[in-house]
């Protein structure tokens, strides 16, 4: 049953089945429309975007707030037809567990040495292989915000070493932190196995490099260095990760976000016997754990009450 | 430099290369002879165990306590000719700590679908699979000593529900606890992934059976149940856990210990694509971190000290 009394919401997104969406966002009576038929509909008050169609939000002249379906907002923000609003992001501690155990796994999987056990059980060989404790193996955090914080808690518990690197300096319990540009070099020289969560902005787009992996430390007991990419696709290029673990340079990684997704048949990635490919699987959205906050919050604004989890529009998340 | 103030440290083992370990037992300068060159030695004062050759322990007349080079002492206690002198079992952090990264992996990699990513990776297939949170997936433990409190504090920290199952009756914080024959079917039916971690005894001996597996809860969010044997490979019944993953009651399983090992090249568990081997490689003795606590006990217990982690002979640990 739906209120009239209240404003409508867009749901504006890039997939084809929006369903289970429409029908917890109307949860508590607000009428929910979906792009492109809203458009230019004064009754809409608020959007609920992933990679919303461009153009369909600088037409609604009654709008007062976007909020992204996710933690990172870069989808939003590339439509350049965007209107100057308050973004809101998802802050869910349902996501950031299910980002805190994905990180958790894989870290342990390349230090307990899984990939090396899987070929060896595949070959019928018997064989236990070298095996440092956590407390010799350092897991580095590009990106130390709410996600990465959450995922060094977990990996920290298991007794890593943990790293952190951060464009503006930052303190973190427990944690080792390095800032900038002059403090990535000494990041990455004491990180075996690099976690990166960054938001994807102009300033992070393609930072993870051939030039930045071959510095991580690959003297170690894990026998070389890894990358876990659970960020943005956009945050590496995945010639450089190719070419790194061809020469190297890089050990292993497991990566669950690319470049292009789903990730092209015909990427080298699938069939890599160093690479762990996973569909950007890493934090699904619980819908049932994200649209609630969202529709509070949209009453709490009604009442004129401020948003929380803004975004910061200049840098990008 | 040897010190012939001190008895003798007998090393007795079934390893055909001990000389790491008779370096470090010398590190405090008692003398090390190994079996069965030390048979009947009166200055040999203490016995360091792993799969003793049988008789070499009941021919010395000075022998003082046995400490096993584990934390299990079967191999020890299973020596016919074992004289009734005390037997001190290894506990150390380290050893626990590497048993919690190996379940905490085990349990992760389970949890988050890992053996179906990777043939979905192998066919090239983008699928995301349903995820259900840890706080969805239960995790029991058969055997809640000092490995299994360990390993469930790190599989507790990411947020599953801890269910444990022990002789008697037993209380561990943030656990539900079963105890004896009759509390095994209620820890089973509320268990999705059970890790097994008892001592081997002759009332543990072949508990893992067919029965039993088929009684843990499989109509759950991650497609079945698992069984994780990181304790004992006489535990369990090879015939029947592939009994069980054949006809569903098991949906897969991570082995890191058989009922011979190495692991026979014949065991159609190799090939199992629902099953995880690993060469009982859970949690190596680390040779530093375990002996020096044995050294300082030798002296302690020649100062009159009484011996610590002694095991009890009747319960078999």
């Amino acid at each position: 049953m739906t209120d009239g009394t209240r404003g409508k919401v867009l749901l504006a997104t890039n997939k084809t089945d929006n369903a289970l969406w429409v029908d917890l966002l109307g949860r508590t009576g607000r009428e929910v429309v979906t792009a492109p038929d809203g458009a230019e509909d004064p009754s809409i008050h608020y959007a609920v975007a992933w990679h919303q169609p461009h153009g369909v939000l600088g037409n609604l002249p009654n709008l007062k707030a976007i909020f992204s379906l996710g933690a990172g907002v870069d989808h939003v923000l590339r439509d350049p037809t965007l209107p100057d609003l308050p973004i809101v992001r998802v802050v869910s501690e349902n996501l950031a567990q299910h980002m805190a155990e994905y990180v958790t796994w894989r870290v342990l999987d390349h230090h307990r040495r899984g990939a090396q056990y899987q070929r060896q059980q595949a070959a019928g060989d018997w064989n236990e292989l070298t095996q440092p404790t956590s407390a010799e193996t350092s897991v580095g955090f590009m990106g130390i915000g709410e996600l990465g914080r959450t995922a060094a808690r977990a990996v920290g518990s298991l007794g890593f070493k943990l790293n952190g690197w951060s464009r503006r300096p930052a303190d973190v319990p427990d944690m080792t932190t390095y800032a900038g540009a002059e403090g990535l070099p000494d990041f990455l020289a004491s990180t075996d196995i690099l976690v990166v969560l960054l938001p994807l902005t102009d300033a992070t787009r393609g930072i993870i490099t051939y030039d930045l992996l071959r510095q991580l430390r690959r003297d170690n007991a894990i026998g070389g260095s890894v990358l876990i990419n659970a960020g943005r696709g956009g945050l590496h290029r995945e010639a450089d990760i190719l070419r790194a673990l061809e020469d190297g340079s890089l050990g292993e990684a497991s990566l669950d976000v690319f470049e292009t997704e789903p990730l092209p048949e015909a990427s080298p990635l699938w069939q890599h016997p160093k690479v762990f490919v996973t569909p950007h699987a890493a934090a699904p959205s619980d819908p049932r754990a994200i649209t609630m906050p969202m529709l509070e919050q949209m009453d709490a604004y009604d009442r004129g009450e401020p948003l929380q989890n803004l975004v910061d529009r200049a840098a990008g998340y």
